[in-house]
Order: structure tokens, then C-alpha cells, then sequence
């Protein structure tokens, strides 16, 4: 701790309450300090650190301007809520950040009644907002009380129709509402889409010294108490616009482009807005992810999540790794693929690099398309791809592909179009909780009339898969595979396409099955071991797919044993319920077999490492041989389950 | 059939390619004969007649101007796709739209060519548009070729996300692809939004005769060949438009406001677009919904969805009921319970009407948000409310929560907000077919933690579970019901709180039990009935509650019966599932247990009655009973299922 930042003024500010009283002045020295304190403490840690720093002078000044927590401060994505969590109370805890047991990396509402509406997926921060608005004007009661509400929201978030959806919305109802624009040209990848250049246009062609002018007006006409009257307010907010008519279409005020970090500009224009609005304003700040720490400010993602590193060179502290991730291994598949098949093609909605497809793009620009953050298009989209006669790879996180997943019904499967889709994050996740967990998409995948669904349990098992899905052409095929790195298994030199529904045996044993779906494999293989010295040796098989089941497998597994254990990475409704069902119908279950089913358990589970969130979720190696001896009666060691 | 109208000159029209042979008065008067058609079809049908009236001239212009099926001309929604596949070759069965094995309601690629991308749900045409435009010029290759891309699209389906992801993308990759925007003014309902507000301005301020004198501009211009010259194509192009800056912010030239049944302008307008176009391009055409059919232009829906009616005074042929409508006993429980509480409040993604919230918006409108299409904004307002301390009803169709599924997850469900979720339309819809079936709910809601899931039984049983629901503070809460009418069961005069978790026991019997989740109760009780008359005395239970299931019942039923029977109105993964790992879990299937679980097949189901769509799927009484004798291994008659 002997590199902590000298932070005096930071140091007397318990909460939102002490900003009050200090000075403009001071509160530039805050946010100076602010910014210190949180890379310090992102160094220790890792985490999402670019955004953060680029809010660091709009945390401190929406907290010295209005009155949070009765004040609803709605962060989107709130990956740039650090700072926020150290001025609201949290600061002895800053350095626990996405550890277990430790703050979260997003803003949660059981964590502070400082977080009204917790976020970690993108874009849902106006919707919110007006939800609290309307609830303020209803006679909602809640323990804070209810004032302003004000969503801060990124350039790329505001991209998601689910932003446009809630602009409309609030546009239209014409309550009182802020929407704070942090327009930092950057949400995770660089920003794609006409919005974007759009919002370019505002600032290039609306210098900030323009507004600056604009801004000392607001200036001169403070402090309190402010005269009345709707049309003077009115006037004096558009006198602030320098242009925005696309907000102003949507039924919203535009004051901006102002610098979001230039204190003189937010304070009065914050405080003006706190006095003035009637309706919907969108202030559009600009600001600079990673602002004030430069080795993120020249990173090509600006810092956006980094592991820990030293704080002088920005140098990160990754520990070594042998096995090529998962991610990395989809992406260099695919672009062997498409390098002897020039119908593939790849769409990722903003997540180049973390769908691995950043090399797609490198290597075939013309045949990969970044949608921005817009699942429900990017999925349609690929849909009509596969309809034009190409061979699509949609490259989604399992959380995110929630978002699309109507489009995954209705215009993927439906017309039994062949998409394919890569399931990143598959399962547990670790750090970033349970917001990012991939716990649902065998159930909503495998029910749908015509998908295919595979969960590779290794490295060597995803390159076949993807060679698999490539080779699909009646309808469409999906692939789930965790985040992290492979298993460290041999990587073949071919990818093999596996024949569509047919498992493969690991190994041959007796009395119990244990039927993987994923890369649980591994911690069954493990299970076995141990078994082993207790004289049992278990069969094991690798399913490959959920659907469809490899019947004679499965049955045979079914006939040729006492018990049948089946495990997946996901929530009950997937594979091991798709077992269950084959077995009733085939009246397996009339004359008795030892069937369980071991699945996420029924509770959102929250941020550690991935190892560890099994273990609550009672889905590693000792909890398999657990299962087992249970099924089987025999007696556990100390009988802890008795 | 001695009512169908004269109809010399379409009845010479067998595809799209004889239109190119008719003067512009000829295509006038086909249109004229188009309509007549239409109206004279779903007279004898019913269906969607209000949409397709409004798009006749529309219709006939673009298949006159573009070259389909080679140009992909893609129906956003497609229920106003009926003039469409009239004049594609499927006016012979154009009398069986909606029937069982008859026409599709909606564009299906299976059933024509000229359906390039099947619809029903709202607001995919741009990104499906965008998707063939994208496949062409990566050299897709299809049978019918790849030309232009045409999206129309109405301005109730433009004010969704989707539709906006869409533009952003279109408008930055700058392909020639074209949309035009069918402004109505009503999508379903009247619309909502700022987006709808701007589209009025901009036909305000530009009335049809300033853009008549540019339509004759380009007609001077024309006939072929025409001059080369991308900016003097530009230029001719801006010099229509008459304002749309709104989505010249997203990188589309705008063309418009035209006359959307004047051939005058749209042939013209068509024609330069197809000849200029460069980049997107958004025509914006006024058209009036039911237009030419005097009672559809003056219902309240502009004749939306009809059932068969008298051509000449437009009254609907409905047969009589007696039972009330799920849909209107949610409505009328709602607005009872609202009256003693003025925390409830609704939200409806553009369906006051489908889901009954009309009710509500009529006594209680400041409590009441119809928020457009976009079910992705609604579930998070809605979660908002909660934390706002209102008690939101969140009411939606089945395959539209299918839209808002992440937000279910990420802003209910993960923050345990208690919204409560209205799903109407579970189940199989009947003629709206396989796009809208409800079969996926009780799987993709189950499996989140948190989160209470009921089925009503009947009428009755849903009054209670909207009381329920209301009731309901810890946590968010979900009951499903179909379509259509009730079972003709007693009214309660109040409706009761029902024990979360608790099912109830319907009649007592031996050696089956059958578990209901849901209306297939009523079949069950079919199905009991007929086995008495073989001496058997099935129990029957209906559960409730999905989530959390009544273990102590279940176990209790598997107990004291050699069988055990679950049915649902849902796919595999759902209430089923959930039972069968609670057996599992339990030891229950170690002994033996004849169970089995009857849910919708792993197939999409063709429109037909309900009644109809459940003997596809093997779900009415005579296979609930089939089902109960296979398990008992009793013979049956005729041994059909031997």
C-alpha cells in the first residue's frame, strides 16, 4: 500500500453530502484526486478502467449538483462506476472490486442505496430512468425518496435500439429527464454505425469554445435563488445547443457538445439543468476513455478492462498460460475456414476482440461485420446472409445473445436458416459476475424445432466444431465454449466436422455414466480419478450435442448401467432435462434407473474466480465424486452428506 | 362466390413480370382491382384487412418498377402482405389465407419466391434487407438471383430498437438498399412515440403538392436511358426531399413525404430510385390504413385484424361465446384491483388492445404506458417502476416477450424487481400460426432464479393469479394464459391470493396421476372421463405454479401412483423438465416410476384452429387418454399404437 496517491481532499469526503460544501475550485482538485485513487486502486484489482477514468469529472460533478441517492444516478453499463463507488461510501472496500465477497465491478442495488438500478448490460440506463421518473410522479415511495432521474449513458450504448426505444418513449411522455450523452467515441471496440459519425459531426462542427461562452452565460446568471419562468429556462437552455436536431426529433432538448472534463463547463451547465428543465434534456459531453493515465489513453481499446498492473509503466500482470484460449481458438478457425470458403462470413455486435473475430476482420475486412451494440439486428441480420447464400458465423456472448433471441426464433429458426451461432462465455464467468453469466442458453437454444446445439468440451473440440457448423447447411447450428483458456489438450492439425448428434465415449467403466455436455469433461475426468481409488470406475461420455441427442448412446448408457449422471454448464432446462424427457418417453424410468441431472443451481451466483463459482455451485471435480458415491449408496468419507 | 368483383385486367396478371407491360393508367386501374380483390378475400377469410388495403398502389408500384423475385421486396410484419401474394402467383388460394394447409398469413419463404424473408413479428425488414444487400455484393448466390433490397417497413414498427440497430448499420456500411416507410399512423394500435410525432411534422410542413411538382421533375427525366452522373443523381434525388433529417443524421437520403396511393408519384419516385440510387435511401410514403373500404377506414383500427365479415356493410360473422376472454379477464381484474390500489400500474408494448389493457388505459391512463414496439424498453421501465415502488404489470404476448428476454434476465430477474408478467397468448395461437406461437415461456422463464411462474387453468383461476401477482412483492412473478375464450367456468366474485408453491388437487383416483399445468386441464378431465368407461380413475392435479413447484404434491403423486403424468402448453425444458429433476433429485426414478411428460413436439406448427394446432401436436383428450393406457400398458381399441 506504500504507492497509494496523497488524495487530502478526497480523504474528507464520506460521501455525496460533503461535496456540497466545497468549492468549484475544490472540486476540480476532488476529481483530480478521484482520478488517482481509482487507478491506484484498478492496478491492485484489474477491472474496467478506460471508462472510469473518463467520467472522473462527471462523477463529481453530478454528485456536488444533485441530491443522490434521493436523486437517481443511473450508470449504463456502470463498468465506469468506479469512481462513483469511491465518492458514494465504498472507497475502504475500492480494492475488493470484482474480487468474491468484494465490491462488484458494476453498480448493484444491494450494494449501496447509491445504486438505484444495477446495469452490466448495455443501453438499458433511459429506460430506467424514466421508469423511476414516472414512478417519482405516480406517488412511487421508496426508502431514499424519489428526485431527479438522470441516465449517463456512452455513445456506444446509445447505439442499442433499446436506447431509441426509451428516447421514444420519453420523448413522447415529456417528463422531466436527464440523459447525460459520454460520448467518448468508444464503448468497448471503436464505434461503428451512422450514430457515431453523427455524433462526430456535432462536436467538429460546434467547437467546445463556443459553448464555453454559452456556459459562462449559465454562469452569470447563478447562484440561487434562480427567477422563475418556463420560457426564459427554455430559451437559455437552447441558447446552450449547438445543434442535435436528431435528439430534438425524438422530443428531447440537446444542450451540448460540452468537455466533459472541463469542470467550468459541467458544473454550470448541471446545476442550470437542475433548475431549468422541464422535459427530457440529453447534455452531450465529450469525453476521453482512459482520460489522465496514459498508457490507456494509447491503448487501442483505451484501458477498457485490464488485468493488474504496475501503475508507472501500465505494465499488466498476467499470469503465464500454456493453452490457447477458447476465444482465440474460434477465431483462428474461422479464418482457415474462410480462407478456402469464400461464403463465410462473420457478424459480431461490438465485440471484435472478444468474440475473437478480431482476426476475421483483420484478415477478411469486407466479409466481417461489427453491428454496434445491436443483437436483435446483428442475429436478423445474419439471418438474411444465410437467405442471400452465405455461410454466417454469428459471434455472440451467451448473456448478450438473450438480447436476440426473439430474432433467434422468429427469423433464424423458424425459416430453418443456416446460421451459425459461436456461443462465447458460455457458463460461469468470474469476475464479471452474475450479469455475465452464460447459464441459460442450452434451455432457450435447444427448444427451438430445428437447432442444433454442441458445447465443445475442449480446445480441440471447439476447432471441430467450428469446422462442424461451417459444414451445416440444413438449418441452423450453435456452439457454446467457455471463457478462458482451453483445457492445454493437442491441438489437431485438421478440423474434423463430426457427424451431426453423436456423442463419443472417453472412457468405459462400470456400474455409473457420467454424460458431459461441455467442458465440465474435465472435472469429471478428475472425479473418475479419484473414484478410482475407492474402486470405482465410472463411464464416461462426452454428449457434443444437446440436440439432437445421441439416442443409442444415451439409451445404451442408460441400459448398460446402474445410474446415469448427466452435467452441463447451465441452468436446469437444457441438456440433462432434454436426457430426461428421451428417457421417459422410452420408459427407461418405468423400471428404475439412478438418473440425476446436475445443473447451475437456482440462484444468480456472484463474482469469484470461475473455479470457485462452481464450487458454490456444487459442479467441480469433489462434487461429482460426491454425486456418484450418493447415487451409488456408497458411504463418503466423514459422511458430510448424510 | 357469386360476390367477387369484376376484375378484368388483374385477372390477365399472373406474375409480377406482366405488370411491366401496362401503361401507368393501366397500373392505376389494376390497383383499383387489387383492392376489390382483397376486400372480397378476407370477407370470406378474415384477417389482416386494414394493412393491405393501405398498400395496394404500393404493392402494384413496386412489383411494376422493380424485378422480384430477383430484387428481394421484404413485408415488415407481412400482415399487410395479402395484395402481395395475390399478384405472386397466389391468387388461386388466396381464399384459404389462414386456413388450415392454406396460405400463410404472413410472407413465408417456404411457400413462394417472391417472399424472399418470411415476417410476422415487427421491425426485421431493414436488417433482412440490409442482409441480402450485403450477400449480393459478397456474390451470394441464390436461385432467383440477388438484385435490390426493398424494406417496407410502417412507421409503428420503425419505432423499434430493432429497426433503428438496422438504419445505424445501413447508414455506416452505405450500400444501395431501400426502404420505404409506410406511414400509417397506426401500427396496431394508434401510435405512440416521438418518432410517430416528428413523421406528422414532416408531412405537415411539406404537404403532397410541393413533392408532386419534384415527382414531375423525374418524370420529365425518364424514360430510359438515363444520363449518368452519381451527383446529378444525388441532386435530383435531394431536390425531392423535402426534410427527414432525422434520418439523413443516420446516413439515408430521404424522399418524401409522397402520396402513398397516388401512382402519379409513386412510379416516378420508384423509377429514379431504381435508376439513382447509390447508397440507402428512405422513401417516406403516406398512406391511410383500411383505405378505399369505408368500414375499415372508420373503425378504430382501421379494420386491423377481421374475421370473416359481410362485404357490404363490414360486419364480422364472429360466432357467439359465452365465456369471457382470458385477455378481457385480465383486463377487468386488473382494473378492479387497480381501483383499491393506486401503486399498480401497466405496461403494453403496442397491444392496449390484445392484452387488454385498453381497460386500464381508459380508467386509469396516467397509470398506463403503451410504449411502442419495444418490448425491450417495456420490461425495463416496467423494472423500474418496481424500484420506483410502484407495482408494474408488464403485459405482453408470449412470442414478444421473446424481444424483452434479456431484460428479463439482467433487470428483473438478477435484481429481483417485482414486475409482474402477463403472458398472453400462451400456447399455440391458432391462425396466426407457427411466428406466433407462445412455446418457449414457461422454459425461458422457469429457468431464472427468482422468478414465480403460474399458469391459469381457466378464467377463474387467472382472476386469482392476476390477485396473486398483485399481491406479489417479493420478488418478480409471471402467469401464463392463452388466447381466445375461457371454459365457460363459474365466475369467483373476488379473486383470491393464491399460496405461492401450492397446487391444488382436482379429483382423486388411482394408479395414474396427471399434473396440468395450464388449459389442458379441460382436456385431461376429456381424457378421464373416456377412461372411466375402461375403469380407470386417473387423479388429476393442476399445479399452478411451475416455479416454485409444489414439491410436497408432486413427490406425494409420484408416491401413491405407478404413473405419473406432467402436460403443459409449452415446449420441452419447461414445467416438465422442472419436475422430472426434482424427481431425479429425490431418488423418485431410482425405484421406478412410469413417467412421462407431454409438451408441444420439437416441430413449428402450421396456423389452423387451436383445437386443431394441439391434435398436430398430440396434446387433446384422445391423447392424453392414448398416453395414459400406452403407460398402463393397457390395450387399446383398434391397437393403433401398437
Amino acid at each position: 500500500m506504500t504507492d497509494r496517491p496523497q488524495t487530502p481532499l478526497l480523504d474528507q469526503i464520506a460521501s455525496p453530502a460533503d461535496l456540497k460544501r466545497l468549492t468549484d475550485g475544490q472540486l476540480t482538485q476532488v476529481a483530480h484526486e478521484l482520478r488517482q485513487e481509482t487507478i491506484s486502486a484498478v492496478s491492485t484489482t484489474g477491472g474496467h478502467l478506460g471508462a472510469g477514468l473518463g467520467v472522473v469529472e462527471l462523477t463529481v460533478a453530478l454528485h456536488a449538483v444533485f441530491d443522490t441517492p434521493k436523486d437517481k444516478l443511473i450508470w449504463d453499463v456502470s463498468h465506469q462506476s468506479y469512481p462513483h463507488k469511491i465518492l458514494t461510501g465504498r472507497r475502504d472496500r475500492i480494492r475488493t472490486l470484482r474480487m468474491k465477497n468484494g465490491l462488484s465491478g458494476f453498480t448493484k442495488r444491494s450494494e449501496s442505496p447509491f445504486d438505484p438500478f444495477g446495469a452490466a448490460h448495455s443501453s438499458t440506463s433511459i429506460s430506467a430512468a424514466l421508469g423511476f421518473s414516472v414512478a417519482r410522479d405516480l406517488g412511487g415511495v421508496v426508502e431514499e425518496g424519489l428526485g431527479d432521474a438522470i441516465a449517463v449513458i456512452g455513445d456506444g450504448a446509445m447505439s442499442a435500439g433499446m436506447a431509441f426505444e426509451a428516447m421514444n418513449n420519453a420523448g413522447a411522455l415529456g417528463k422531466r429527464l436527464i440523459v447525460i450523452l459520454n460520448d467518448n467515441e468508444m464503448s468497448i471496440a471503436p464505434p461503428v454505425g451512422a450514430l457515431s459519425s453523427y455524433l462526430s459531426r456535432l462536436y467538429t462542427e460546434a467547437p467546445f469554445h463556443d459553448l464555453k461562452a454559452a456556459a459562462k452565460g449559465a454562469v452569470s446568471f447563478l447562484p440561487e435563488p434562480f427567477r422563475e419562468g418556463a420560457k426564459r429556462a427554455k430559451d437559455m437552455l437552447k441558447g446552450m445547443a449547438m445543434g442535435g436536431t436528431l435528439f430534438e426529433s425524438l422530443g428531447f432538448s440537446y444542450i451540448g457538445p460540452i468537455d466533459g472534463h472541463d469542470m467550468n463547463q459541467l458544473l454550470p451547465v448541471l446545476r442550470t439543468v437542475k433548475a431549468r428543465a422541464t422535459g427530457p434534456i440529453l447534455i452531450h459531453a465529450v469525453t476521453k476513455k482512459g482520460k489522465g493515465y496514459r498508457p490507456a489513453e494509447v491503448a487501442r481499446d483505451k484501458g477498457h478492462a485490464t488485468a493488474k498492473f504496475d501503475m508507472v509503466t501500465g505494465e499488466q500482470k498476467k499470469s503465464p498460460s500454456n493453452a490457447p484460449s477458447y476465444t482465440s481458438v474460434f477465431g483462428e478457425t474461422l479464418v482457415a475456414l474462410a480462407a478456402q470458403d469464400s461464403k463465410i462470413c462473420a457478424v459480431t455486435a461490438a465485440m471484435p476482440d472478444g468474440t475473437g473475430l478480431k482476426l476475421m476482420a483483420e484478415r477478411y475486412p469486407s466479409r466481417t461485420f461489427d453491428v454496434g451494440i445491436a443483437e436483435q439486428h446483428g442475429v436478423t441480420f445474419a439471418a438474411a446472409l444465410a437467405a442471400g447464400g452465405m455461410k454466417p458465423f454469428c459471434a455472440m456472448y451467451s448473456t448478450f445473445l438473450q438480447r436476440g433471441y426473439d430474432q433467434v426464433v422468429h427469423d433464424v429458426a423458424i425459416q430453418r436458416l443456416p446460421v451459425r451461432f459461436a456461443i462465447d462465455r458460455a457458463g460461469l464467468v468470474g469476475a464479471d459476475g452474475a450479469t455475465h453469466a452464460g447459464s441459460f442458453d442450452i434451455g432457450f437454444m435447444t427448444n427451438l424445432p430445428g437447432m442444433v446445439v454442441m458445447a465443445a468440451a475442449d480446445e480441440a473440440e471447439l476447432k471441430h466444431m467450428v469446422a462442424t457448423a461451417a459444414a451445416h447447411t440444413d438449418g441452423p447450428i450453435a456452439f457454446r465454449y467457455p471463457r478462458g483458456e482451453g483445457e492445454g489438450v493437442e491441438m489437431p492439425d485438421q478440423a474434423q466436422v463430426l457427424e451431426i448428434g453423436k456423442g463419443r465415449m472417453i472412457q468405459t467403466g462400470a456400474r455409473v455414466a457420467i454424460l458431459s455436455f461441455g467442458t465440465r469433461l474435465g472435472e469429471v475426468k478428475k472425479a473418475a480419478e479419484a473414484l478410482s481409488a475407492r474402486g470405482i470406475t465410472p463411464t464416461i461420455a462426452d454428449a457434443r450435442f444437446a440436440k439432437p441427442l445421441d439416442r443409442e448412446m444415451i439409451l445404451g448408457l442408460a441400459d448398460d448401467h446402474e445410474a446415469l449422471i448427466t452435467i452441463e454448464e447451465g441452468a436446469v432446462g437444457g441438456f440433462g432435462s432434454h436426457v430426461a424427457q428421451l428417457l421417459a418417453e422410452e420408459g427407461v424410468f418405468d423400471t428404475g434407473l439412478k438418473f440425476r441431472s446436475m445443473v447451475l443451481p437456482d440462484t444468480f451466483i456472484d463474482q469469484s474466480s470461475p473455479a470457485d463459482m462452481y464450487a458454490s455451485a456444487a459442479m467441480n471435480a469433489e462434487h461429482i465424486e460426491a454425486k456418484v458415491l450418493d447415487v451409488l449408496g456408497v458411504a463418503q468419507i466423514g459422511e458430510k452428506r448424510a
